[in-house]
């Protein structure tokens, strides 16, 4: 497996946890780090890995099922820093919203595990 | 300088070109690449070096002036690549907009240059 297949392997499983609701996943997925941040569409930011996976619990334990089809993921990586630009196509009845992602990952051990997921709402049709 | 010195100082680099618009500083801060992404709070991301510098060049062109107070900067650095998160107070007559930023940086002949910035409308108070 190539980095750049490494990573948007690493990236898919973010997204599968997501749609799992699988918190154990989620978890293995963040890097075991205090720096770590997460930014939810239209949230502060949230430091820390405490704060990050708390709010996926919230999320899990919330209504409804995300469905996500992925597009446009590009990936660069540099040593053992990596990032995956790509936009989050939320499936919804009758309807597609689009979130445009920015996910960095850090390899530590030969994992390479999530240290920044950056979502945003996107509300112009520029 | 260390190597977390010298990402914020590319960092405030990249406000201080946005407050000045000065075009020129923007399109030296930003790698000489293809790969580069930018995602303005709202917006589709926009990929490739002549997409970003022009949505630059637009927004410089545009009314107003935009001030930033730069609050909660955190920095990681993992050989030549780097992240930084933060918040970009938008300072306006009476009032202030926080938007939540990640900008990724790749040391390129010695110079960290932006390959990736993200930002997005905080439009919770949690």
């Amino acid at each position: 497996m190539t980095d750049v297949e490494g990573v948007l392997a690493a990236n898919q499983a973010f997204y599968d946890a997501h749609e799992q609701r699988d918190l154990s996943a989620m978890a293995a997925l963040w890097a075991d780090d205090d720096k770590v941040v997460c930014t939810h569409p239209g949230w502060p930011s949230l430091r820390g890995r405490e704060a990050v996976l708390g709010s996926w619990q919230a999320i899990f334990q919330g209504p409804g099922r995300n469905q996500f089809i992925l597009t446009e993921e590009t990936v660069s990586v540099v040593g053992d820093m990596a990032w995956v630009a790509l936009y989050e196509n939320l499936v919804d009845t009758g309807s597609t919203t689009a979130i445009a992602a920015t996910n960095v990952f850090e390899r530590q051990n030969q994992r390479w595990r999530l240290v920044n997921h950056h979502g945003s709402p996107v509300m112009t049709s520029g």
